[in-house]
């Protein structure tokens, strides 16, 4: 199982630049009312469409890869339903746990949220956020893409 | 632009096997509060998934080939929002104008509807529905394929 923890950046760190990053250009193509969202993605020249399943019973994703061709004849039918986000991947000080900072673009500028993925309870539990983290929205669900991508931000900045 | 014509059928002409058929199993993965549908479709072997927005400005569909292998990975997502029907195309006398006959089964067991194509709103006007038609449903969204597959039969039968 995979746990995440997710949090807010007032600032984001001066060294910035020193770390990987990649661009991410993501629309939903459709959000069902049970929650399943059928998203496409852009990120470094690969497109992908993921399928989440809203929840319940069978929670499920299933992910395929898309030509460019297909991406682009689908892109608009995203139209209202997007976010563009450059995503910074920064080690922690725990082997294996690693910061991705999402600084989103577009309509939501100004935008920039931590995620920290981990293998386990304990391992979440433990995690100290750096100085530089603001509060935690783990549980927020304003702060999940496919809500950010409709709805805008939640702080109306 | 495509006028289209739907109708209820209280019971399907006796010749019905005399006209070609297919199968179709259909399942939308998502269907947004605007209406835009992502849904997946297998007919005679071939697998495409379709992606029709909502309305509003910029109305428009798109259609992708799916392999086998896709296909079935992404079908267990569409559970709760299936419908399988048995498509017959009858001729009429009017050249180029077809009846695609769909006989539900599974949870629409006994639903049947005709669908007819029409070039232009004067040629759907001059259609006279043959004797065994029954109501028309043109703008009863409740016989739309994305409500029946959600809500199930509007006559609840």
């Amino acid at each position: 199982m995979e746990i995440e923890r997710k949090f807010l950046v007032p600032a984001a760190p001066d060294d910035l630049g020193a770390h990987p990053s990649t661009a991410i250009d993501q629309g939903y193509l459709a959000i069902d009312g049970d929650g399943t969202e059928v998203r496409i993605r852009r990120r470094d020249g690969a497109s992908t469409m993921t399928v989440k399943s809203g929840g319940g019973r069978t929670r499920a994703e299933e992910e395929l890869p898309l030509d460019d061709a297909t991406f682009e004849r689908l892109w608009p039918l995203t139209d209202g339903r997007r976010i563009e986000k450059v995503r910074h991947v920064i080690p922690t000080d725990t082997p294996g746990v690693e910061i991705e900072l999402d600084t989103y673009r577009g309509d939501l500028d100004g935008l920039v949220v931590a995620e920290v993925e981990f293998a386990g309870e304990a391992e979440a539990d433990a995690f100290e956020p750096p100085a530089w983290f603001g509060p935690e929205v783990t549980d927020d669900k304003r702060y999940k893409n496919q809500r950010l991508a409709v709805e805008g931000r939640p702080d109306g900045g």
